[in-house]
This record gives structure tokens, sequence and C-alpha cells, in this order.
């Protein structure tokens, strides 16, 4: 496992070829996926470790992915914290009781992951015993700022109002509630990567939302907590959209990994990241509906800017959208691979 | 008139304090509008010139502005181009048959804005004539990335995904459609000019979503045709959220004035912007919300970021929300020109 090119890009060492992997390569995109999920909802894939682990290894299976990464859900910590929530159909994560007040975020529990998320763990071995060691296994969790979004907002939105509200009318109030949020990620990765996983995304979906001034004072030191805590045990991935004028910031929170969207060159994110960091992204998620030419040619010109450097870990900007077709996905793994082994 | 502090700052010339206005400075958060629109729906105000008038003026009686813009909407040209549409409660805009193949690209009619619009323009000679040359009136349109991502889309996105899938899988459809939009664009501006408007404002709302490249070869030309068409004629505006990657080519398309969200010191954004055009922007809407001590702060940090160089127009970087105290932006307004008065 130590010999994974994807563990090797994370700690920026020289590869055979640029490894890939996507951001929800599992899910409906997958036939075998929307077959399931005719029979389970989302929610409970996450919750049997049998369907989860089946899950994760579809894309596994099909597309020549150098990672897999365990099949849940950003959210899944907020239940036991007191925020229980379910999927409404077409229109993403409801939450039945969002947070509206500080008093709401005093009355918030801890809880042990070894668990309440005890399904997670299991699954997390389950995989790791069908993958044999085939790829490296990724764990994940969400970050303080784009849980606290969802605990306020109650789901998605556009301009994170409520969410901005609290934090600048209760600067208390937010910080404690990002503390608990970290304490709880923290503890939850710790116990992802005693469970196995080989690396850890930490996902700040909405980060891009905020200023790089409101990204210091308010985010920065409570994701900066859960990068010290799991620091030296397993390679980091800081993942955001949108986050080009707040990469120094994000770089000092924490990640051996940086993730880049495509709103910016890869070239030229990696030089405002700082050389000291591998990168991840950076296309267009959109571009796999096709046409495959001009995907292939995107890609060809991330892999030229790249230029070889060792760090580079292909990925898409966000996650694969429910419309992509499979063979697309596998053509463009396949392509990373066989032009990153030709452009040495 | 052409003393107006807004207008000269438009030209980078001096202004004895900084000029100030609000995207969607009519609106929801004035009770003024809430009672008309318990009688009369957003299109119909849009329709009414003497409704229109009423709601532009607005503002002006209640806030201290140094513009005025025209109550109207973006998504008006789609009508009689052969999208109508409608807004639905809570969700915003909703078109009747969004596009959905090159088809119907080339099925869209042609239109005389002075005959199918001539409502606006109507508008436009009654705001002059209650402003009296109080304050500029700006117009302002929608440019052709972001009308097309609505015709598309059907309303509102959060990823595009139809939107790129048409202009990536059909380019010569993509472009056939925005140059029809940038036409149609011009000539609406053209002829909002021609009625009376001061300044003009090209709403590029999501452009944010596109790399600098994509924007490079499906936007630019078509948002450069429009700034062409009206150049010289009146002082010209270029908005956007999410921009501070394509700035570059933002001001390569156009805009006596390019506007800046929040996401970007504005100092920093106007060096990348060029010091050859003035800046519009930054300050969060959200921090409009409340508490009052750091929207003041926040806003003093951009006055003294700018330090009195000629060309800054204070605005936010979107429109103001709907939840938001009126009499934070009166406070919002006064401060602005108090603090820009005594750091002179």
């Amino acid at each position: 496992m130590t010999e994974s090119r994807f563990l090797k890009a994370c700690r920026r060492e020289p590869v055979d070829v640029t490894p890939v992997w996507f951001m929800r390569q599992a899910g409906r995109y997958m036939s075998e996926y929307r077959a399931l999920r005719e029979r389970y909802s989302l929610l409970d894939i996450c919750r049997a470790p049998d369907l989860a682990t089946e899950v994760t290894l579809q894309p596994v299976r099909r597309i020549e992915v150098d990672a897999a990464i365990l099949f849940s859900d950003l959210l899944l910590p907020l239940e036991p914290m007191g925020l229980p929530f379910d999927f409404i159909k077409g229109e993403g994560p409801q939450l039945e009781r969002p947070i509206s007040s500080p008093g709401d975020i005093d009355a918030l529990r801890d809880f042990d992951p070894r668990v309440a998320l005890a399904h997670v763990l299991e699954a997390i071995t389950l995989i790791q015993r069908e993958l044999a060691g085939r790829v490296p296994l990724i764990g994940f969790a969400g970050a303080p700022f784009t849980l606290a979004s969802y605990a306020i907002e109650g789901g998605h939105s556009n301009n994170f109002a409520r969410t901005k509200s609290l934090m600048y009318g209760h600067p208390d109030a937010w910080h404690r509630l990002c503390s608990r949020l970290a304490m709880v990620v923290a503890d939850y990765l710790g116990a992802q990567i005693d469970a196995g996983v080989d690396a850890v995304q930490v996902f700040d979906s909405w980060v891009g939302a905020l200023s790089p001034a409101d990204y210091r004072e308010f985010a920065l030191p409570h994701t900066q907590r859960i990068f010290d805590a799991v620091k030296g045990r397993v390679p980091t991935i800081h993942f955001g959209t949108g986050t080009s004028t707040i990469f120094p910031e994000l770089r000092e929170a924490g990640g051996d990994v940086i993730g880049v969207d495509w709103r910016i060159p890869i070239d030229l994110a990696w030089e405002r990241i700082g050389s000291d960091r591998a990168v991840q992204g950076n296309l267009d998620p959109t571009l796999l509906l096709g046409p495959t030419a001009r995907m292939l040619t995107e890609t060809s010109d991330i892999l030229d800017r790249v230029g070889g450097r060792p760090g580079h870990i292909f990925n898409l900007g966000h996650g694969i959208l429910p419309s992509t077709p499979l063979e697309h996905v596998q053509m463009l793994a396949q392509y990373v691979h066989s032009a990153s082994r030709r452009g040495r």
C-alpha cells in the first residue's frame, strides 16, 4: 500500500503515472448504484455497512481509479448531535429543526463516533477487506463552515444569509458551534483512521462564499484544529470550491493536498498555494457530459500545465454529475493514465 | 447632471465624497415595495411604467443614494424572443419552455425593443421627469452568458450543467444563441440610452461559474459586442460575482466600471483589473443584516483600502437581501458619505 501512486502523490513523491480518482465516483451516474437506490434510500446505504461497501467498490470495479472513497454523507455527524435530517427527492438534504438561535447550539449533544457512527467504521473494515490493498481508501468528513451552513440553513443555500447572519450577529455562538463541530469531526476522522482509511479528505464545499478576512476569522481556526488532530497519521486533503482568493488561508488551515476547482488554471493555483503542498483537481465536472474530445483536450491542458511535477492528483473540481455517462468517466481515467505516462 | 458624483466616479474623476448606490435597492426589504406587491406581481410592476417609476423612486426618497436604478428584470427581453416566463413564489423565475436543443435557438424571434419593451422606455421617461436631475438613472440588461443560462436552465441553477452541456456539446448553436442575445441586449440598452438613462450596467451575475478559458471562448466576444455598441454614449458598468479569476477577461470585454464581489479585497481586485478602470463593490450583502458595527467596520476597511483614489463607487457585492432592515441601508449610505468626506 505504501507503493500506491495516490499516496505517493499526496506526499509529492514521483509516480509512474498521474493518479486519478473522482469526487462522487459512486453515485447516480452508475446503473449499479441506481439499481440499489430503487430498493434503498441514500441513508439506508450509508447506515448499512454491507451496502456502503458495495457502493464504495462499484466504481473501483468499473473505472481505472487509483483510490476508493468511502460511500457516506457529510451530514451523518449532525444526527447524533441532535440535528436529524433526511434527503428530499430532488431537493437534497433537509434538517428537521435547523439551528436558529444561540440557544440551539448549547443544546447540541456530544457523541462517541465509535458508537453513534459505528456502522461507518464497520464499513471501512469491510471495504478494506474487499479492496485487499488494490487501491487505498479515502475517508472523509465535512469542515466546520460547511457543516454549520447545513445545520443553520437546514439544507442547500444560495447566499448563506442565515449562516452569515449568525456568524456576524453572534460570533461567540458561531465559534462555540464550530468548536463543537471541529471536535466531533476530528474525533470522527481519528476513528476512521483507526478503522483503517489510508487518507482523509475534509470537504469545505461551500467555503468559497466567505471573504478572505471572514475565512480567517470564522473558519480557519476550526478547520485547523481538525488537521492538527490527524497530522502525521495519514495524508490529508483539503477541498473547497470557489476558493481561488483564499488559497493562502486554506493552506494555513492545513492539508497535505489542496483541492482546486476549474475557476483558475492549475499552474497558477499551485503557485498561489505553494510548492510545499500537493494539489488535486481541476476539471469542470460538466465537461464529462461530453463531447469527449473537449473533455480530453481540457484534461491534456491540465496535465501540460502541471508538466509532470510530483504532487498532482487528477480529479474534478467538484463531484461527478448524475447525468454523466459512465463511459466518459472510464475514458477519462484511462486517458489521465496513458497521457501522463506518454509525457515522461 | 454632469456634476453627479456617481458619473464622475465612473469616469475616474475626483469627487467630494464616495458615491454609493445598491443593487436591488428597490425591493422586498422596503415596506413601500411590499405594500405594492400585495396588489401587483413583479411582472405587473415591470410592465406598468407608473408602477416601475414609483418603485424606482422609493429608495431615492428614503436612502442617501447617488444613483437610481431602473426597476425592471433581467429576463424581460426573453419573452419577446419567444421564451415566456413567470416568477414562482419562493423559487424565482421559471421559463415555460426552456431551450433544450439547437433547434429551439433557431426558432427564437427578433424584436424591436422600442415596441416590445416600450413600457420600459416609457418608465425611463417618467422616472427622469420625477428625478429632475436629483441623481442619475442607471439602465441595465443581462449579459449573454447569464441570460442564456436562464433560457437553458429554465430558472436558477447550482451547477449550470444544462448550460455548459449545450456550450460544450453544440458550440455553434451556443454562439448563435449568444450572438442573438448580444444583438438584442445591445439594441435594448441603446433604446434605454435614447430614452434617457445616464449610465448602463450589464449584469453577468453567474459568469463566475466559468473557467477563464471558457469565459474567453464562450462569453467574452458576445459581451464585448454589447459594450462596443454603446461605447462613448454613457458610462458602462460590468457586473458579475465570483469573478476574481477572470478580471483581465472581464475588462477586455468592456465596462468603464468593473464590479467586484466580497471574495477579494478591493485593492487587490483593482490591481488585477487595472488602474484605467473604475471599480464598484465590494461589501458582502449579508453584513447589512447586522450588527451594524461590523457592517461599518467592513465598510471603513473598504474605504481605507481604496484610500480616496478616484474611480470607486461604493456598492454591495450582490443585491440587497429581502430580510435587510431599511435602517441599516440608510445608515450605510450615510456612513459612506461621511467617512469618505472625513478621509480627505
